[in-house]
């Protein structure tokens, strides 16, 4: 793996991340495929949409199908037909978030599975593992996000259990894979406590992983509050490696995410509201569902480039959500996921033009208008 | 419209069908898009799978979302982005099999919406009407279509009426429609009676239509039925007119009804059976939920051409499928369709070359034995 910062303004940052399976310009917004496809989605539309890397899950991933089959199939890349790099996460948040009954200790983390109730279990060096069995370009180390809120206490355990796993991740990552081929990201928790934020950096840069994730946002807490988390955070990690917001977020997001130094985003949230007949736009987001597009044969967004707003009206797209008609979905999921993967493309020239400050308040103020007739 | 015969084997016939939006070569299969969308296929995937001509559906049409702003986009092929040919079926069918509380007298059909329970009512002229402003270059005539089994005087006033309808169906069409760039078919009805279809094609022939369809069968009779109302109705339409089998089949359907002198075939049958996981395959139908196919990482079907065998895995789609992952839905929804085309250009290939009824059984052999693996 190689990254360099190709241009800058304030914190704000281009760059070139170059993995075994392809460049990728950042500010990057990498779509989720968190069961091996981004839902409704196939490897040709994620071409469609100018995606350069997207994400597979750890967690899901070892429950079904498993990762020995997945290896067999030649990684993520081979079983879902997708040739350009992939990121997984570690299964740190969703054992957490999604897995009855989770008992942490030290060593890992003992889980239940949410499709059949068998018992399995999580360690830094298993999550490694099944991440090489996967073929992941990057993948994360195995943390322990706390939720929000939560007590000084817990989130001074979960900072503390992050740091001594992620140099458990290392070890095993070193033993296990080719570093040049696979890297190895360490997140930093913390919760919104701009100290905690700073320790759990200290603990975690000196063991000069490839990369750097921000964990533990987006999780429930106040904007401005994250933005703090943030603006804790990123002046602590090296400048030379590439800095990675989990589980962020809309288009807002993207601009301010990238004005406090982040290089690197994915969210469900703009395939999940597409699947509800929500569509992104420059003048904020449209309701398909709203009577008032029933006769509108204009395209979902004027002047956008995606095959949807190419082909289809917005009175068409409505009938479809209406009628229960699946194709909906994926002509929104394709809009969504091509105006996320726009915007971060639009960010990064603004920042090669130096001007990325002067854009992101007029793109924000459009954003704010909700003009979307 | 202009038809030809091209070749011919017993009954058997190839032809070359000219219509204002494309060639359509028979026998051909049609891909159903009933409410304006083949499910979870986008146009893209329908020129893919090599479809020359796709359905579309009166009675929903009508209701959701009206033939005017079909007409103001375009008609259905504006609408739906889909440049080839279209036919639509009259609302005949789903007035009686979908709609609650229908009515019916000589003049038409008064039913009520299934979707929010308004009333409404069809006639032959409005039929015709809703057809023309929806663009089809195939109108059907507006028909009664009885259930099976039914009371021989409930049939025969079917035939009666359809015979009546058929006529006003011609009188509309030529008042409204540019017959050259918009051809009616009308509608033999008469059940499993060999009798009352004869009567009904007596009845419907006259009236010089540019074709004619074979309706009411595949309502639930056995096939011998099937064949045999078959095998009473083409032999008395015009051989210089397309023949078309309403809502039929499967693989075997196609050998069979070719067989029978039929050009043209639509069904649900290959996207529904798809979109609960089930394949066409040269060897039979391929279950893709079954265990057996877990770890399967050969093509779904060896050989096959299209975009799903080409790119994913037996296991792969089984892992979509169980994991709820739409995707699996428009893959396996593609197979079928590229299988149904594709066998109906294979069985006109075989009339070209004077091996349909070698084929036939061949292939009808094949298809029995369910040798999957």
């Amino acid at each position: 793996m190689r990254f360099a910062v190709t241009a800058r303004e304030g914190a704000a940052r281009a760059g070139l991340l170059e993995l075994k399976h392809g460049q990728v310009r950042t500010p990057v917004f990498m779509p989720v495929g968190t069961q091996a496809s981004v839902k409704t989605l196939c490897p040709q539309d994620l071409r469609e949409v100018g995606a350069e890397i997207i994400l597979g899950n750890t967690f899901h991933l070892y429950l079904r199908p498993g990762a020995a089959l997945i290896e067999k199939a030649g990684g993520l890349h081979g079983f879902m037909a997708w040739e350009r790099p992939v990121l997984t996460d570690s299964g740190g948040f969703q054992v957490f978030s999604l897995a009855p009954l989770a008992k942490v200790d030290d060593e890992g983390v003992t889980f239940s599975s949410p499709f059949d109730g068998s018992r399995h279990r999580f360690t830094p060096e298993s999550a490694v593992d099944i991440q090489r069995a996967l073929g992941s370009d990057i993948l994360m180390a195995f943390d322990q996000c706390p939720p929000h809120p939560c007590t000084a206490v817990a989130l001074e355990d979960a900072v503390r259990r992050t740091a001594a796993w992620a140099k458990r991740c290392k070890e095993q990552w070193q033993r296990v894979c080719d570093p040049e081929a696979q890297s190895l990201f360490g997140i930093v928790q913390g919760g919104v406590d701009p100290a905690m934020r700073a320790r759990s950096a200290a603990d975690l840069v000196p063991l000069g992983l490839p990369g750097y994730a921000i964990g533990g946002l987006s999780v429930g807490e106040p904007k401005p509050l994250m933005h703090e988390a943030l603006e804790a955070t990123t002046p602590l990690l090296p400048e030379d490696k590439p800095r990675y917001l989990m589980g962020v977020g809309t288009p807002e997001d993207l601009w301010e995410g990238v004005a406090r130094g982040v290089d690197m985003f994915d969210c469900v949230f703009p395939t999940r509201i597409a699947r509800n007949g929500t569509l992104f736009t420059r003048h904020g987001r449209l309701v398909l569902k709203n009577a008032r597009y029933a006769e509108d044969l204009r395209p979902p967004e004027e002047g956008c480039s995606c095959y949807t707003c190419r082909t289809f009206s917005r009175a068409y797209l409505r009938h479809l959500l209406r009628c229960g008609e699946l194709l909906a979905l994926r002509l929104c999921s394709l809009h969504n996921l091509h105006s996320m993967i726009t915007l971060a493309r639009f960010i990064r020239e603004s920042i090669e033009k130096g001007r990325f400050f002067e854009e992101k308040k007029a793109q924000l103020a459009l954003l704010a208008s909700r003009d979307t007739d």
